[in-house]
């Protein structure tokens, strides 16, 4: 018999497995997380919803009802909307549809490792345009490359992670007028920018957006993102993915958040972006360390200390931040979320005696 | 601009989206669900778990505990399991680790509609075998087709949806001796036949397992499901799970689900198992309907009258089947659920009043 891994393509055993490492610390700041969790009032509107259900039941084919709140929540049309398991499954979608061998994705480099990843995997190729030398997109330098290579999607993550850079509207729409392929900015920062290109979808028929309850929403643990793209389009993006893809609890409690936003989610948003200011100002006061502006909820730090070295010293001190290192162009940087305020005090602290 | 939509493959555009009626009834028999819900025991213990857990954290990047308890539940390694979304977020990893254009998939028709819609959006040649007259598996022209066209993947749904066969461990073995490719047995209705496949696993390093918690495990609703196969293999399908994938709510209900299966799930599987007699016992009585022998909860039935026509008068009494007159080969035949004795009886009732 062959060797059954020869049935797997090629480029897939090539594929170093997307990990992270397991560390646990009384202070986590590696994932970007909201830190508050989600609000007592959330919590208990959303076990009295799921006190009635059938746990033997299939949820929704698709979820319907958050997709209208959500069409209301984002203004946009139900009929354009996807919601998912996690916006990775969205960007997974987009790209089940769109790339295969011969079939090419252009995306900006450091970013998201994920989009990369399943690119490679549905056995695209992968093209790269740099961040310029301050850590923003270099517009003109993805517009060349979109110019020379036609891909047939292209991904922006906006604000970026793990940068925290955001592409202005005048820059999408070049690239979205340019572009023969679709163009997908990945929202799941947002929030914290105060800034969305949803209001674009109306006039350019080649933009998704992604968006994610597991950051400004409060809702990591489950799981659930949407796109939003003209209908026609979604409707085509929306055979790849799976039926009954969002479970009925993550469904229920995403339509709870959704209506109870502005009154519990919205003032945490606020204090967060009041903390990442402060936590910045905090940063550049410690000799060695150097924060990069950021409009996300966590900022990458330039050390002139080894970044691995900041994050074991951290870590003995029950601190869990991202290594960043190994992302092209930031070999000398280390990434926090921004946590609660006693959080940002206990990494100031720990990082101005690491650093001493 | 060129037409956006120009940007999609041409396979999916030609694809019709998989869909089912929103229709809803008092009695449900139309999914193949377990009619018993969760058990008080496991819904109270499930809650008591998810109290003291943060919404606004990741789950696992990978759910190692629960692969943990699934290995001691299946009988395999842990390093050979890999649990997600439902078992379809696993049956398209595999696919998407396999099949590309030029790539090959081996079916039996009629069956789960789900495996040519994924392998097609990937591009691949998706080949089919029919089911023999009586419509059991009919494994000399599946291995007349594999010496043929050597599929890189060969799918059997065993039992099958929706006829409820079942292949033998002999002609299984048979198929996995003559394959250079993948054969993955999708066991979703396996507790329902009182047979597995798992013990090959150990000899056969190209056999994947599909399972889920749909059906005998009560937990639809939750989205959850997880294959077996050799480490190795598991590995490389891993890369195309995306991190995160199971949530935390539904990670923490399918550990109990496992725990607690002999106690309070078992007795319920073997209540289907008998009712799945007597119903249909019940349907042979009944003038103008032939019911197919299943291993499943479910069964096939051929009907005199037209299958639509049996499916909106069984609508109009609030009962809920399934048509798949669609499918080939089934243009007589409807499909009903095991339900609970009340529900048989209700239906059984119903039947007798249509087709006198």
């Amino acid at each position: 018999m062959p060797d059954v891994l020869d049935t797997i393509k090629p480029r897939v055993r090539e594929l170093r497995a997307y990990t992270l490492s397991p560390e646990r610390a009384a202070v986590k700041l590696n994932q970007n997380e909201n830190p508050w969790d989600a609000t007592e009032r959330i919590k208990e509107e959303s076990l009295r919803r799921l006190g009635g259900r059938q746990w033997s039941r299939y949820p929704d084919f698709a979820p319907v009802s958050l997709h209208e709140r959500l069409a209301a929540f984002a203004g946009w049309r139900a009929g354009g909307i996807v919601a998912g398991n996690g916006s990775n499954e969205l960007i997974q979608a987009l790209l089940m549809v769109t790339i295969t061998e011969g079939k090419r994705a252009l995306i900006c480099e450091p970013t998201f490792a994920l989009y990369r990843q399943v690119a490679t995997v549905l056995g695209g190729d992968v093209l790269s345009v740099p961040l310029d030398a301050a850590l923003n997109y270099d517009t003109a330098a993805i517009r060349e490359k979109i110019v020379e290579i036609k891909p047939h999607v292209t991904i922006i993550c906006s604000p970026n992670n793990p940068t925290g850079c955001r592409i202005t509207d005048a820059d999408l729409v070049s690239l979205l007028e340019l572009s023969d392929g679709l163009v997908a900015v990945d929202e799941a920062y947002f929030e914290f920018s105060g800034r969305t290109v949803v209001p674009l979808l109306e006039r350019y028929k080649n933009l998704v957006v992604f968006r994610t309850f597991s950051k400004a929403m409060g809702l990591a643990a489950l799981r659930v993102g949407y796109l939003l793209a003209a209908p026609e389009l979604a409707r085509e993006i929306g055979k790849a993915v799976l039926p009954y893809n969002l479970n009925a609890v993550s469904q229920t409690i995403a339509e709870v958040a959704v209506e109870l936003y502005d009154a519990e989610l919205r003032p945490l948003v606020a204090r967060i972006i009041a903390e990442r200011a402060r936590l910045a100002e905090g940063l550049r006061h410690i000799d060695g360390l150097e924060p990069l502006e950021s409009e996300a909820n966590f900022m990458v730090v330039r050390s002139t200390l080894k970044p691995r070295y900041v994050y074991e010293e951290l870590l003995k001190r029950d601190i869990l931040i991202r290594d960043v290192s190994g992302y092209p162009m930031l070999q000398d940087y280390f990434r926090v979320s921004v946590g609660t305020p006693r959080e940002n005090d206990l990494l100031l602290s720990a990082l101005g005696e690491i650093c001493a």
